[in-house]
């Protein structure tokens, strides 16, 4: 029995999401059933996360058991001949035992990307939100104001159907890439359904001056999703890096 | 009656390239469409060159005359409200009546993006061609033979039609963008049907040692195909930009 993890670069728009569910496509399904036409077993795929429907992932973290005797490396190919063009396996490597995707991960990185202008641009549009117009430097302001610890129930998803919904961000900007597109970057130890999407649909309410940046602070100690932004488009949302103690 | 130039960027995955064919969607025609519902007219739309079926452009040029009177910003507005999401108009401006879009372009730059890694990126394969492994200093080197004018009959797809091979080149290299992400750009007067195309393959063969960087004089010299590298993918090309003359 080996225990293997995995990186994994996805393309979130044919897919419902991570998590199996019954009847849809999803990430965690396609790279179950890879490693079933490997080694003929029925393993369970710890993801580190479950990425939303539609969103893509740079360095997705998965771990599994399997008895079959293989080297990461002919399991890292054998996994990408079968697993469709718009799924793949970056690294394998085997790990300790008690290794979990999940559970061992210590911080997460998200990044959302859009860019700032009127006119909309077909070839930005396939991994960027458009905003017509908006301030970087109020957005950066407010963003201070997520840093730390906080009861972040202002900023998910009404249905979650989470109870806990204290996170810790340790880091939060808005960086200029080129030309009008930019990125929001946010890390910590763990995310809400929907939030970095609601924090972001906040974020471009306060660089169109329709929020004050200090409004994020009242809006987080609220506790309520009615005073937070709109919960912005899947499409500019990719999951960059999941972080683990060394060894 | 006033003549006016538009800048146009598309996604060209869904188009059977540039220009009208009958029975196939193409940017051309789409463009003609959208000028028809704006202003009833009948246009003929000059591009400043034809792209393959399959590539994209940032900054293609094109111009056309109409008789309807209409500032340029309200036709930019009204065409981007028509045109389908993938193709959009970036900026319209009246110039002088002689101006045409494929006549008075002086160059064009093409970009081809390819990324060195035995292991696919679904995220980068939207945009950009895998090429498992290749030494980009042996690709710089060949360069530099394309530049000059030259017949480059040995870089043009068989079925072209054309019988004028001279093109001038005026700067071609290889440059690193970000990990295992490069792009070839090449600019010149004017660009054969796969010219593009048939010189990155070339060059991918000298990367990876199957041909020498001299070897790309000895094939422009050939003014034969079948001793030029095989024909790559569309799905990694875009039209950079085309100049003009100031004024």
């Amino acid at each position: 029995m080996s225990k293997f993890k995995i990186i994994v670069e996805y393309l979130g728009e044919n897919y419902s999401g991570w998590q199996i569910q019954e009847g849809k496509k999803t990430i965690q399904g396609e790279i179950t059933s890879a490693i079933k036409s490997v080694t003929g077993e029925d393993v369970v795929v710890s993801g580190s996360g479950r990425t939303d429907a539609g969103v893509s992932a740079n360095a997705q973290v998965a771990s599994f058991s399997i008895s079959k005797d293989i080297t990461a490396e002919r399991l890292l190919k054998a996994l990408n001949a079968k697993l469709p063009n718009d799924i793949a396996v970056k690294s394998a490597q085997i790990v300790p035992a008690d290794f979990d995707a999940r559970f061992s991960a210590k911080t997460k990185t998200y990044n959302y990307y859009f860019y700032i202008n009127q006119i909309r641009s077909p070839l930005k549009d396939r991994f960027a939100l458009q905003v017509p117009y908006a301030d970087v430097r109020l957005m950066n302001d407010a963003c201070r104001y997520l840093v730390g610890t906080f009861d972040f129930k202002s900023f998910v998803a009404r249905n979650s159907g989470k109870n806990n919904f204290v996170r810790t961000i340790y880091s939060a900007s808005v960086e200029h890439i080129y030309g009008d597109l930019y990125v929001f970057k946010i890390c910590g130890n763990g995310f809400l359904y929907n939030m970095v999407r609601i924090i972001v649909g906040t974020l471009v309410s306060v660089g169109q001056g329709k929020l004050k940046p200090t409004d994020m602070a009242t809006i987080i100690a609220a506790r309520d999703r009615t005073k937070a932004g709109k919960t912005v488009p899947a499409v500019g949302l990719m999951l960059s890096s999941v972080e683990y103690n060394e060894n």
